[in-house]
């Protein structure tokens, strides 16, 4: 196969721990005979400095034009306490995935059986928990209209969200729901926001193709506790943008770290596969991040175009990498290696 | 001292929590001499069962005229899944923070050390945490427009913050950190939402009053995994409503069960104290509730009027009650006890 992958590495630990997900894709693609065309370019806070824009017209038109984005990660402090910044790394994420039309963003949760023990949650807690979060990721308060009044002394946020905007991600989380153990479980805030309220409404009402799902729902609060007390009750999750946000950070600490959950991205036509985590200011450069989250990604974009053997080759080297403790410090304290070393690993081992 | 408390037990185990916290304080009256007098009132669905209306005008007139305000929780499914009714049981909680300009939500989070072990988190992760969430109560998206298009397909919320609502709770938020490990952690999207950049730079100059007192800030979907990984680097969370309410629900699994879980709202006025958890309809009138989270919020009502000895031994009989297992099944899953079992014991030992 043939494809033309638009790389976008970002911020921070972006570039090295993308790199390390672009020699997994190299590795694959002599082993299994594909040719996987990396074209890089710039996005967030490289972008700004370089160009002023956080999504230069060049990187937004390569996406456009290319089978899959692979991205890295986006953010970088001296823009998060500077309110008066015109322009921030952020936008240019955002922008992508509403250009892009990605509006469903996949976040896959499950431990490892050898890193059981590395979680802050007990054993018996996560043992088993396996789980799909559906987040809704081109609508809500990241998009509507967002306001300072000339005196800077009042701020809003404005959340939209409409029939069609639901009803799309829906009907992939029930799919995906068939393919799984068959349970929805819708997260909102029914009982305050009135976004909340017809996503109710909509979602029972596409439910009704589905009767083999069953659906229940629960208020963000009550599911940000649920997912720590009990997280082996989830099958499929659905919400909306922000919530998605953040309980898809919470839960990423079943598994131990956040530096090993990828998540995928779809639109009507384009696709974009990114680590869960952000660009981590502190390890840039310090070749200590953890490459597995972005190797992940890669693995989730082999599965996208059918490519199943070959990703389930890259889940086996991680794995393994894992297992032999071949991992960065995250995942065990006194590791001697890094982003690189573990990149090799798995690389090697493909 | 006299004091004049309206009690609004509300929906669900609302009543049956509630009384024990009543029997708790009558307690106290005896043996130290105080005189509690309660007077009840109907607030959320049994209210609009009775009068069409969440907060009945007799119910907010008693509030506004009483020292201080017990309540017990509010919420019924038959609202919750009906995205066309006019009026919720909600909405009588919210209408009663706005009007006694209830600004301050203040939720303690804290293990007991004999329930280290309840907990779905190891050991050595919780163990010393002690932090305090101070959550702005009447403002933001809980309190903004919402609105539904005719057609029903568009629904949208809105979410607003001025420099003043931030200032007041952000000294609270202040005062309270130096009085205790001199930290505030502000939690926001500020990547995101205009809201969150007016907090940090309002919170930012506020803190320039306390220079004793070190500020962080940390993005919510950070914030949501920090609370897991490590809940020991938290002293005092300042968020705002939404987040408040998200991160304290999770935070509750710290402690093993939100049924231990109290909060007191303050405004310049008024104060109102109440469980964190909400009326779980499912246990209504079986005698299985935790009253814990009712009876503590009736201590942080006496340490609101200085009865400090009073509220320690309120605190004592709780901490008796769980060393000796007189407990309900959320903290042991094969007790005996019941709520009003729980509560006899706590008052007893008054
Ligand atoms: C960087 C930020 C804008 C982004 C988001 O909030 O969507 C990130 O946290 C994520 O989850 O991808
Ligand atoms: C019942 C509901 C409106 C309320 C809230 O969201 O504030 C509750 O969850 C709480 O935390 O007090």
């Amino acid at each position: 196969m043939n494809l033309k992958i638009a790389v976008l590495p970002g911020d921070g630990i972006g570039p090295e721990v993308t790199l390390q997900a672009k020699k997994a894709l190299y590795a694959i693609g002599v082993v299994y005979d594909h040719e996987f065309v990396f074209e890089d370019a710039f996005i967030g806070a490289v972008a700004i400095d370089k160009t002023g824009n956080p999504l230069p017209e060049q990187t937004l038109n390569l996406c456009l034009n290319t089978d899959a984005v692979l991205f890295g990660a986006i953010g970088d402090p001296k823009y998060d306490n500077n309110p008066s910044a015109k322009v921030r790394p952020e936008q240019g994420l955002l922008k992508l995935r509403k250009e892009l039309g990605l509006f469903a963003n996949i976040r896959p949760i499950k431990p490892y059986k050898s890193l059981l023990d590395s979680s802050p949650l007990k054993r018996h807690v996560i043992e088993g928990a396996d789980f799909t979060i559906f987040r809704e990721l081109t609508g809500g308060v990241y998009f509507g209209e967002k306001k300072l009044n000339d005196a800077g002394t009042i701020a809003s946020d404005f959340s939209e969200y409409s029939e069609e905007e639901i009803t799309r991600i829906t009907h992939l989380a029930f799919k995906a729901a068939q393919n799984r153990r068959k349970k929805v479980t819708m997260v909102d805030k029914a009982n305050v926001l009135e976004t909340s309220r017809l996503w109710r409404k909509v979602v029972k009402k596409v439910s009704e193709n589905y009767p083999d799902v069953l659906l229940d729902f629960l208020f963000v609060d009550n599911a940000a506790m649920q997912i720590i007390l009990n997280p082996k009750q989830f099958d499929v999750i659905l919400t909306e943008n922000l919530f998605g946000d953040i309980l898809s950070d919470e839960a990423s600490a079943i598994t131990g770290s956040i530096g090993l959950l990828a998540s995928a991205s779809f639109g009507n036509k384009n696709a974009l596969f990114e680590p869960i985590h952000g660009s981590y200011p502190e390890a840039k450069g310090k070749n200590s991040a953890n490459p597995i989250a972005s190797i992940l990604s890669a693995a989730m974009l082999l599965e996208h175009f059918g490519l199943h053997k070959e990703a389930k080759k890259v889940y086996e080297a991680v794995e393994k990498a894992i297992e032999y403790n071949v991992v960065t410090t995250d995942l065990k304290a006194d590791s001697k290696f890094g982003t690189n070393e573990v990149g090799d690993f798995i690389s090697n081992v493909i």
